[in-house]
């Protein structure tokens, strides 16, 4: 999916809401257990649910990752359920050296090993150069570097000075060397929103994906006023608050109404600040 | 398995030699591909023929991850077929958020889950104190966090300056407050030689995992006498010079000659240095 088509979808929908399928079977609703795949079943129905509200949807690989052959088979199955308008992120954090990041790249990107087709994935930058640019050969795909995440371990490598400038700062200048705005996007976290005005002067074409909406405290109308471009920019991330909404025999409407309530307000910020 | 029982293996077989299971579909013996799942089968073979001359496997995930469910299937088995007094290594480079740093923790060492037990985990340190943490609270279970990296891009990020000191050894004095020198090592690439004298000073009795000797050209006697402590402390990797010996009908016996080979050297260094 190219910039334009995502800000295209963001317009249409007046939402710039990714929902995180952050799927746990010990937290989906207990009448979906009976199912042969029950991970499946939820993220299915979360997707009906939902989809008119989002513009983004965002496995945690940790969750399928954690059920072995099982849940990697699940999350095969929600790829190929997802619409192919919705932009799909794997929140994989992946990198390595680079023979080897060419490998997950295919894992994620390339149906035509693993049956995955995201069209893009979360990269940590600890390696360098050679750990991300296998992913942006890739057409088409981008990849989603971590900068300044929304987690308390933040603050322990991440803001560390370099002279005058903190990593995640370099970071990000180092990568917007390596491929162009059309390719990469940046995570920063919602619980920094003073880093949103800063970076946009570093990187102000660039797409943020945010977590740490909801849960994790971090609050949409200041990280949207600073963060804002002209495209948009944001991809605003909820997981637990719309998946996990209640989980009884309503657990769809009520993450359909938690995630129409995130659009409600992402429609009035887009009208206010873009 | 603790830095003892390590330790013993290193002397019972005079051996500091992890082989890297980077097992590839497209360049494992052709005649292998008529078995049901020739990743598996390839492995097995590898295992019978070098297991007397090694004391570690390391499968590199992205080589399963990049062929789906099927290939988490071959991690599943090969890692149940490895010899229990084999120290393993799920090469995965993982880290993410507190939650989600614990559900890879139950993907790699809880075989409640995923039918995976590996004895240790690498990670990657950008995220800071709770994506490493998690990982820590498995008694028995290892920790091995990027420090300086084998490949080209280490140089983008993990040799940064913070005052006086390089961003990996900032690392490496964090990490040693997280956890023991029984829970944690550290990845040194073989690569640079002259880090493994700096590092001994800040983390004298941690074990380093050494990639890059072979393919990436580091020097074997370089690094050890540079690097070993009264433990030994090393386990230096070969991955694609042992099990790529050969890939015809004598690929066994090839890659139990190289690893018999590096054992020999090792063998040899552990009398002179040690």
């Amino acid at each position: 999916m190219t910039k334009e088509q995502l800000f295209e979808n963001i317009r249409k929908k007046s939402s710039y809401l990714c929902i995180g399928l952050d799927t746990d079977i010990k937290k989906i609703p207990a009448h979906l257990l009976k199912f042969e795949d029950p991970i499946f079943e939820f993220n299915k129905r979360i997707i009906d649910a939902t989809y008119q509200y989002c513009v983004a949807y965002k496995p945690n690989i940790a969750f399928y990752e954690s059920m072995g052959s099982k849940g990697w088979e699940s999350l095969e199955k929600t790829i190929n359920y997802i619409p192919k308008d919705i932009f799909t992120i794997a929140d994989a954090k992946r990198g390595d050296i680079g023979n080897t990041s060419g490998l997950y790249a295919r894992a994620f990107f390339d149906p035509q090993y693993s049956k995955l087709n995201f069209d893009s994935i979360t990269v940590a930058p600890y390696m360098g150069k050679d750990s991300i640019v296998p992913f942006l050969e890739y057409k088409d795909k981008w990849v989603i570097v971590l900068a300044h995440t929304s987690n308390p371990g933040s603050e322990d490598f991440q803001t560390l000075k370099i002279e005058n400038k903190k990593l995640y700062q370099l970071v990000i200048e180092k990568c917007r060397e390596w491929g162009t705005d059309d390719q990469i996007m940046f995570v920063i976290g919602a619980t920094h929103p003073e880093t949103f005005k800063e970076v946009r002067k570093i990187a102000p074409d660039n797409f943020y994906l945010v977590p740490g909406v909801g849960a994790q405290g971090g609050d949409l109308k200041e990280i949207s006023k600073n963060g804002f471009n002209s495209n948009c920019g944001l991809l605003v991330n909820s997981s637990r608050g719309i998946i996990y909404a209640s989980n009884g025999s309503t657990f769809e409407a009520d993450a359909a109404r938690e995630a129409a309530k995130l659009r409600d307000s992402m429609k009035s910020l887009l009208e206010t600040y873009l």
